[in-house]
């Protein structure tokens, strides 16, 4: 088994299937050593839908985000075959579906952010931005990244 | 003639004019082999401009969304002189204007990723997040793209 | 003393303190030749909070993106030690905190892009997408940027 397959066992995660793009693209896109993931939303979580800071609570935006991140690797690994491949995360885009009013969007996106690192360790630490947007099928949140993989 | 200079005429597709950057940045800039085009909006679709949900139906926004892809690859060609460099559509990152409410930012955004598709084949298909947000100009819809060029 | 060391010191420009991320994510990421920063708010401007067009004018919100830019430039230079590895400004995403019909983001994003034509010359001209949503802690801009380094 792969480091990364036995640390998500470890963590008690189990990555999500990986759902058919809605359109004419595809989850992740790797130029040489740099892999893009598509944005992903939340699904797979109790609450995916609805407005951080009225329909849902920080913590539930939180476990938004975080699924968000277990998506696009899911997507990654879809693509690249075995996650021991990534040696780096390098950058999270993080959107939050947030209620008028709302400014804490770094809390939330906090959840993917932190799930990178339990599962990466110091080589999940990423540059990243948070902000504040209407998601698509107002999900809760959607966050796209950039992986580094191995030469 | 080059293959996708080519290709574009046989789809009926004439890129349009690259207007002069609205500031101190540029259509485009080549790093490595990587081409990252500025966010472009659909100046040369009947309707530029408006919330796509409440003034645009999606179809407009579509056809908008169609057009930014379209003033990107102009940008594009504009700084690498040659299309046919492309080797493949890495990412896009789309923004649509929507109303309050609207939650088919997808379905907007694949008319940027269709015509990638028409255009380039299966090296067209790529990475894509799709959000609604406030676009300069109240445009429909504003798309950025990476591209992979040949080495 | 270093050449872009010496050019912010002709231009009167102190570099502010990099703030300790609100979660775990890092100031800037290098990977290859490329180094990407986190979103910076503008801290260190007189008044960095509240929407443009509404409680800031055009003119404080440039002065908000232009801080930003600088942040993203000390927390580049945290990572990589002195500006002189910069070789280009690649990419520049700017979000505005924009009040309700407020459509002239370029305007404000321009703070950004100037002054990294200020400091590095036409090395500092880039590609960049500039849109308006919600920004976190109410801050009038955020920034986010990628750089060349040299080999």
């Amino acid at each position: 088994m792969s480091r990364i397959a036995e640390r998500l066992k470890e963590l008690g995660i189990e990555l999500p299937p990986v759902p058919p793009p809605g359109g004419n693209y595809v989850p992740a896109v790797q130029t040489g050593n740099l892999l893009y993931t598509s944005g992903n939303g939340p699904l797979g979580v109790a609450r995916p839908q609805g407005r951080v800071g009225a329909d849902l609570t920080i913590e539930e935006g939180y476990a938004a985000a975080r699924q968000c991140a277990l998506n696009c690797l899911a997507g990654a690994q879809s693509v690249i075959g075995d996650l021991d491949r990534i040696s780096r995360v390098v950058k999270v885009l993080g959107f939050v579906n947030a209620a008028a009013g709302f400014d804490a969007h770094p809390k939330v996106i906090n959840g993917a952010s932190d799930v990178l690192v339990e599962i990466f360790g110091d080589a999940g630490r990423h540059a990243r931005s948070a902000v504040g947007l209407d998601v698509p099928f107002n999900f809760a949140a959607e966050v796209e990244i950039i992986f580094e993989l191995r030469p």
